[in-house]
């Protein structure tokens, strides 16, 4: 006697252009050397530092006091309220997220339908293109350039063509590091006739403010994020600055309730306690031309960056492979971004500790035979 | 001299369909009356009860040890894992999310395209339309019944005509609290070639277990919460199972970390500590029976429910709007769902606390000029 199959799932419903998708992962690294006691988290654009513990401990008893059956505030108004002052923009003007990723997703999806396409550039945020896809559109991504920059000319070519496609990119761009003048974008966005969607993950790590740009844009819309400057990356918090004629657009597609009331709360007291953001901020200013020399003085092409990690090119796809892979044995975790369009021989590397800045050296030496300076 | 005028924003290049929708709101209730002193929320389906004091402090103290600058996991799975061994089903079934909402949302993207129809009925939880629509579907709900029930039969007929389409239930339902026999589940499921969205965000609170139909159907996507009985409404988790096929394809569109650290905390802390949660859904349970009672001997008509609120129905679209003010101004919310599909004249009350009880029972007897009873 045998049970009688359970049918098959129907996979087969499922968007084809979604089937036909590979899912977003991070290959596991392999196994540590033995002797290796500590592992170095260089591959996901963190801040090393957390908040202070005082912070912490701040939002625990915020927390604690909160009711936690109750649901949180629609928007997140506190939050609102409390970026608002800071970056003198209306709170209609502003929306918060779990994340900025789902904001640039929902913003995507209110402004791109089928047949339509959403132009930018690659290399990008490997999420970009699923943005698109989700809401049924094409990414009509230019590039590379030879030197991974940002083709601001091809790009007002093709605003050229067509205006009325909004236009994603990223400044400080990611896997780069490039950051874009706030001149440049602000041609592209008068020559728009639709939303310019500007990612600025990692803006508060550069040079360049954008903000002023929203007062003479009403087509921008300025993604920001408190995982990376602020480190809460894991508490998911982002947000999306623009006109409060757009954004009371964006509000009709975003669910109610998306930031729970940690989030809520680590935003808001972050915000209070700046000082502390700022620090971090400096110390990885600091640090980042320390860091690319060290990674030159290897032989590596470095990239300039104007945010938290660097984009090196190695001697080839099978080199940097090598070298992923023998840092990772050795405790450092770079991500190996080879796989990426003009990106064949890649890794980006997280600015970290001082610790960190000794264990990638010595780990680097070994791997490139060449001796570490003294 | 004058400023030159802003130019305004590209309004008209959001997707006309997002363009026509009214953003889902709550409106903020009228001041209370003086003498008023504590306000009772029944609007939201909410658990009145916290989770003990001691589980809240379990996960702040957690949440210390926790580096907050660190991502969370890709896709929570220190949640899915505790699920998987309190629901006998696979780590790769199960996806957890911001809410369940953001799961059913980007479910029915999945499967849904343009020119495409989502399947369901009214009345039933106001967000269902916006998921067809951001996916750029088309809603087909039928109803609504004049006893407001799911119309099984005709929605065999519907599927016959072309069993292709998702169909989207809630069991039980929002906002009328119907709870459907896993046998009549069991027949949508298996006269469909697409999936079964069902929406059990209410089920621990009723009779019906729904988890045994996944062994039997395949399409079958269950979705269920913990912020109704397991009190965590304001730190959002919520999550789907379904078969691991399927799951594969969900992750697809899933945006990485949208579980953070609090919410992963506090749920997998939770289902280590189900009595507490059993203990309220048991409350709860025992006490829908004297609510209806009393909401009935005001003679209102009260629909029979298997979760934690009941609907009512006045004697008029007006009656139902004055009740409602008069509730508020007398510290008791409820939520008007008048506006809704069938329901003119419908309120949709919480279950909520011994005291709650009282203050709705006090203010009905005033404002429907009946005695109270001894």
């Amino acid at each position: 006697m045998t049970t009688p199959a359970r049918p098959r799932p129907p996979v087969a419903a499922v968007r084809p252009e979604i089937r036909a998708l590979a899912a977003y992962t991070l290959e596991p690294p392999p196994p540590v050397l033995p002797g290796v006691e500590r592992v170095y988290k260089l591959d996901q654009n963190e801040s090393p530092w957390d908040p202070p513990r005082r912070v912490k401990e701040r939002v625990a008893r915020e927390l604690l006091v909160r009711s936690w059956s109750r649901y949180p505030e629609f928007h997140a108004d506190e939050v609102r309220e409390a970026l608002s002052r800071r970056l003198d923009w209306p709170l209609e003007g502003i929306l918060v997220g779990n994340g900025s990723n789902e904001l640039l997703a929902l913003s995507v999806e209110a402004f791109c339908g089928p047949r339509t396409e959403l132009v930018g550039i690659v290399p990008c945020f490997g999420l970009y293109p699923l943005y698109a896809i989700r809401a049924g559109a094409t990414p009509r991504f230019l590039g590379p350039r030879d030197d991974l920059a940002t083709p601001i000319d091809e790009l007002l070519e093709e605003i050229a063509r067509d205006p009325r496609r909004p236009v994603l990119l990223a400044s400080p761009n990611n896997p780069t590091g490039e950051a874009l003048p706030p001149a440049a974008l602000a041609r592209l966005a008068s020559a728009l006739e639709a939303p310019l969607f500007l990612d600025a993950a990692y803006s508060e790590l550069g040079e360049h403010d954008y903000r002023p740009l929203l007062d003479e844009h009403p087509n921008l819309l300025l993604f920001r994020t408190f995982s990376k400057a602020w480190a809460l990356g894991g508490l998911r918090v982002g947000y999306v600055l623009a006109d409060p004629g757009l954004v009371a657009e964006l509000v009709k597609v975003k669910l109610p309730y998306n930031v729970g009331h940690a989030a809520a709360v680590a935003a808001r007291v972050s915000l209070e306690e700046e000082p502390a953001a700022r620090r971090r901020i400096e110390v990885v200013k600091a640090r980042r031309g320390e860091w690319a020399r060290m990674l030159a003085g290897f032989g590596l092409e470095v990239f300039p960056s104007a945010a938290n990690f660097l984009l090196v090119r190695l001697s080839g796809a099978e080199e940097a492979r090598r070298v992923h892979r023998g840092l990772a044995e050795r405790g450092v975790l770079v991500r190996d971004v080879g796989g990426g369009p003009g990106l064949a021989g890649c890794l980006r590397v997280s600015i970290g500790t001082a610790p960190a800045f000794r264990a990638l050296r010595g780990a680097l030496a070994e791997l490139l035979g060449r001796e570490e300076e003294p």
